[in-house]
């Protein structure tokens, strides 16, 4: 087999046994990677209603045709569950190096059923796999964990997917994360991880994936360093990182700001790119054979140091504990990222936590007796990075944030769910629907939950989105639409998008849709080149589509309703401060386009697959009957 | 412009007079060529209800992305009309040299409406062109008309799409053919022709289109030369022509013969390509830039004797004047060939109307007061031969017969339509749903009635189709299956066939999908070097899609309605003799067929296009308000 290992490890982990399965070739052109495979066991292999954070719950880690080739982007892996967070499905994607070490390593996906009665962690080397005591390690942070697996194995090189103690706490947004800051960070995977008293997956690899024509591997590779540079945003991010955002976003009227009630922040400018750039940036890195070095590293000092070996904060890290919650200390900004991936936890989610717990404080609904003395207003950086570790470990008003927004107002009453800005239970990302109601739409409508990678984000920087032929649009679509031929414009987009998470490529690497990084054409050609397949980027998006309608099988089965497809009624009130101040949606028109989006996807009016769209996709065996 | 010149002749002949445009880039690109752009007309100038062989129909002929280069297969246009035949959408693809030398000359499409008040030709030489007098070429035949437009020219190199006396006459099969022997044979456009008193398009061209990669289609056409012959149905029809697959389906039983009631015919043999190669073949040719020169020239002796300039019978032709009529003379059959060529006349339908005559006279419905004396009966080849005599002069029966076999059943009366076998009036090809039903299903839903060239044949020589993974078929569908599975497969498949008719390539370049042909994927390569797009199999699908819809839209406006998706009652019994004896449709499975496949195209349950698979396709400005 080319591409692939063919090979994929399952472990039972109640059971302490694991088998290596050998999928048909079939399998994987009809899945290809990523999501799909995870989706593919949790449908298979699953009873409705079964608990997330019990021995049912089935994570899996996938990766997609050409990972690990030597390839910009292709270093990704994902990690799906049902999540804890939404009670549906349950995804995140990471890049880093773990992914094309597992390839090495012989294996294309891990499938992780049942619970271990002790900690444990899985070692993985060449294609061996002992399931090892991890009770000296467990209640370790990351940094501490790798260090000591490192240690035990012998070798500096050993790729770790791990979990810090939010995760084994359970907090509903605990992460994955592998080299200290590379993470699968959203839907609460790493409680899904801690739940099966999973601490870590160790792995190391010598093999070299077989692909059918590593010539034209290299090609595109050469191609690829000789002309990334050609790109200007591809350049600008690689400078600035995806901090590089915060200004144009601020700029724009669309960085989320004190919990998404305005979209200008005034401290903008502190807590940018170029801010980190001129003072705390230590340097540059990136994911495996990729030339672009989009992370950065930061150093910052007293009273908020941190160790350049956590990286530094992402854009949306910064949106969320920076305008999110009126905090213009960039240094606060970059500790709290640190303590989230030393404890395991999701910057996004957490700093969504926090936001909403100070606009609860702000308004009463929360007090400094419930907040175990903390004055969590809008603007403490203090008491910001104090929540973190209360939320890793549980700790007083930690214990309720850490169970996510949606529950926490549940719990707290007094209507302060209207604070809790979510979709299906997970935090909003840093982008704003008020401006963009394509990612709007998409929010509304991705099966786990609100989600800033599966579509629509071109409109967020540009009048219009670009006609993008290959995939079949034909026609700009203003930003501001919320009508027909933006669900169309959303459904093109979100085929592509999510195609690029099943075949784990980098998104950075394709879509600035410029010149200079792969173009839509060539990822069909790098698949082939890899697998040896004829596929087309007809086929491939059909891959896509099954993953949209599996993922929204599954969610039914699990309870989820057309209820839920929506935005929080935040957004449909007027955005209150910068240039886009009066911007809302309108509550009619976005049900009206998830209607749509029902209609176009083949679905019937409450938004359920027709028998007819699953056959068209071969999904028959998913038929309810 | 790359690949397509960007012009278009729009010529009314009502006012002698012709404009030319220069369409966007856009139109090009969404339309991509063939019957799309026929459609387009059709749909945006013309009331519904007009009559087909008024001046309101509009005639249009076109070409693709890449016709005229140098490669195989790229020589091909399309005629497109509403059918006098059906009452709807009409269509006809020749290959030869006329679109080619379209191309050279400097237009992509020819758009005819109006009504001649004298008998009139084309002339079209490097972007201008003459409505030239042709009262003194009026009543020829083809062979007399393209010697004295030649003549005229003084250039034996004008390339004519011309009509014969039956076009003249309005016989509603009558058909549209250059050098003789290429045809525009299906859907009655010859009478459209006509109708609009145009004897003939002449063109001259010594233009090259600009391609935006010659060196790359250079190197297709290089490719394509050294490899064909590895593929050994492509080497077998190089020797044989289409006449070859006589045999094979007779002994498989599917050899439409009397009349469609038996599978297989005593003297299959006879009327084989083999036969034709063992005694009348002179030599065999081919359309522009193809070296597989799947076309035969034959000479026959007295008493039918045939001059090798008509060329010789294809498969299609034996079927319908061997099998059909139950002749076992090839000589006969190549010359009511070559009397249909002389005449303009579609050999399928004409075929077919003799074949409704002789089961008449056998039956009792017809007698010889009514035929002239004829005696019509199944094996009578002089009979047959003089019948396509009187049909192109509509002389005696021959009058009745021009109408088509629904028409004239209806004449005849006495339940005389069970004998009529076509589809929303169009005559049957030589393909026998019974054995076939993914054919049948196709007849059945071709916008344009019975059509062969629309989908899913590959069942006919396999016991099953074979996967085609880039076009999203993953799994393979047993031949004589009718069920949801086939309904699937059909409409993955037809996509792909209408594809290379809106592109106009030959289907006998790619589809015998094995080496040594253009693959599926080198197709949307192919159409980038020519235009210099960025197209792939996904956005040339759409094109296709498009198409379906379209022409359903046109159909509906006419007043087809969805009680003419189906197949005559024939074959709803079963077969009477061969291996496949006692095989036939039931009629309950192809009706919920045709509402599977309804449902599959985004169409409502009355087969009507619903508003968003028109919007999803970027047709917008056809949804009816």
């Amino acid at each position: 087999m080319y591409g692939f290992n063919g090979k994929i490890l399952r472990v039972d982990l109640s059971k302490h046994e694991y088998t290596v399965v050998e999928p048909v070739a079939d399998f994987y052109r009809k899945y290809l990677g990523g999501r799909n495979f995870g989706l593919y066991f949790l449908l298979k292999e699953t009873e409705p209603g079964f608990e997330p954070l019990g021995p049912d719950n089935i994570l899996v880690f996938s990766t997609g045709p050409a990972t690990g080739a030597p390839l910009a982007g292709f270093s990704r892996h994902s990690v799906v569950a049902k999540s804890p967070l939404t009670g549906g499905f349950g995804e995140a994607e990471a890049g880093g190096f773990f992914a094309p070490e597992l390839r090495f390593a012989g294996f294309d996906a891990i499938v992780i059923k049942g619970t271990s009665p002790n900690p444990v962690y899985l070692w993985i080397q060449d294609g061996k796999t002992e399931i090892r005591d991890a009770s000296n390690i467990w209640g370790l942070k990351t940094k501490e964990t790798q260090e000591a697996i490192r240690e035990e194995a012998g070798d500096p090189l050993v790729r770790i997917a791990l979990i810090g103690p939010a995760g084994e706490n359970q907090v509903k947004y605990a992460c994955i994360i592998n080299e200290l800051h590379y993470v699968n960070g959203r839907s609460g995977l790493g409680a899904v991880m801690g739940s099966k008293k999973l601490k870590a997956i160790a792995v190391r690899g010598h093999g070299k994936p077989q692909y059918k024509s590593p010539q034209k591997i290299r090609g595109f590779a050469k191609w690829f360093s000789e002309n990334w540079k050609k790109n200007s945003s591809t350049v600008f991010r690689s400078k600035y990182g995806t901090a590089g955002s915060v200004l144009p976003l601020n700029q724009d009227g669309l960085l989320p700001t004190r919990n998404f009630i305005k979209g200008t922040f005034e401290y903008a400018e502190q807590i940018s790119g170029e801010k980190i750039h001129d003072t705390i940036l230590v340097n540059t890195h990136g994911c495996y054979a990729c030339p672009i070095r989009c992370k950065l590293s930061v150093k910052a000092e007293n009273p908020y140091e941190t160790d350049p070996i956590y990286g530094g904060p992402e854009y949306e890290t910064i949106g969320a504990f920076g305008s999110l919650c009126e905090v213009d200390n960039i240094n606060a900004i970059s500790y709290a990222n640190q303590q989230c991936n030393a404890y395991g936890l999701d910057t996004i989610s957490t700093g969504c936590c926090i936001a909403f717990a100070m606009e609860c404080i702000e308004e009463n609904i929360l007090t400094t007796k419930e907040t175990n003395g903390l004055n969590i207003r809008f603007g403490n950086a203090d008491a910001m990075v104090k929540l973190v570790e209360m939320i890793a470990y549980r700790k007083g008003i930690g214990d309720l944030l850490a169970e996510g927004v949606r529950k926490a107002a549940e719990k707290i009453g007094k209507n302060a769910e209207q604070f809790a800005i979510h979709v299906k239970g997970k935090e909003l990302p840093m982008h704003e629907p008020r401006g963009k109601p394509g990612v709007g739409v998409e929010y509304a409508l991705s099966a786990s939950g609100a989600d800033h990678m599966q579509a629509a984000h071109d409109p967020a920087f540009k009048t219009s989105v670009e006609k993008v032929n290959p995939l079949g649009i034909l026609e700009p679509v203003d930003r501001l639409s919320l009508g027909d031929e933006k669900v169309r414009l959303v459904k093109y987009l979100e085929r592509w998008w999510l195609l690029l998470d099943i075949l784990d490529v980098c998104k950075f690497t394709i879509l600035p849709h410029g010149c200079g990084v792969f173009t839509i054409n060539q990822i069909p050609e790098i698949i082939n080149a890899a697998t040896g397949w004829d596929t087309s980027l007809q086929e491939l998006l059909l891959a896509a589509d099954r993953s949209i309608n599996m993922a929204r099988l599954f969610n039914q089965r699990e309870g989820l309703t057309e209820k839920e497809d929506t935005l929080p009624a935040r957004f449909f009130k007027p955005l209150q401060t910068g240039p886009r101040k009066g911007s809302k949606i309108k509550e009619n028109q976005l049900k009206k386009a998830v209607k749509k989006y029902y209609q176009i996807s083949g679905w019937t009016p409450q938004g359920k697959p027709e028998k007819t769209t699953l056959h068209k996709l071969y999904l028959d065996e998913f038929i309810e009957t």
